[in-house]
């Protein structure tokens, strides 16, 4: 077995209005940062799993992303593997 | 002025504890995810943003964290910036 460590995104759909983000980027327009066009907010997740192969690693992720750790309906969701 | 997008990764420090980290390992080992090994969870940040340089951005960027979006007693962050 080997460790593998993935870094997960997941963000709401473009779709959606993102009031957490809407917040922010007005916050941040009143700080001077007046360039901020967008701003949108999500979870990053670090997951440590070991695995036999990268393979089984991200079909273990990809399903932990849709079991738990990422709302289908308001959320998409991308991870890298990397070997730890 | 050319428009860029940031993506920029806000966690915890690795000193410190992250309840719901170990929460949602906790889950995932009961819902038979028994090969993770460790979870920490942050946020990630997708910002747009006009600048007249990949470096005007990067520097906007790093002082929009220091001054509104990362808490340094608890966090770390790191970004990238991409040409959009």
């Amino acid at each position: 077995m080997a460790h593998f460590r993935a870094e997960i995104d997941i963000m709401p759909h473009k779709e959606l209005l993102d009031p957490q983000g809407k917040a922010v980027a007005a916050s941040l327009q009143k700080l001077h940062f007046e360039d901020v066009e967008d701003v949108r907010i999500g979870r990053h997740i670090t997951i440590k799993i070991k695995a036999k192969s990268k393979e089984e690693a991200a079909a273990h992720v990809e399903e932990a992303c849709k079991k738990l750790l990422a709302n289908a309906i308001m959320e998409g969701f991308h991870y890298q593997i990397h070997e730890a």
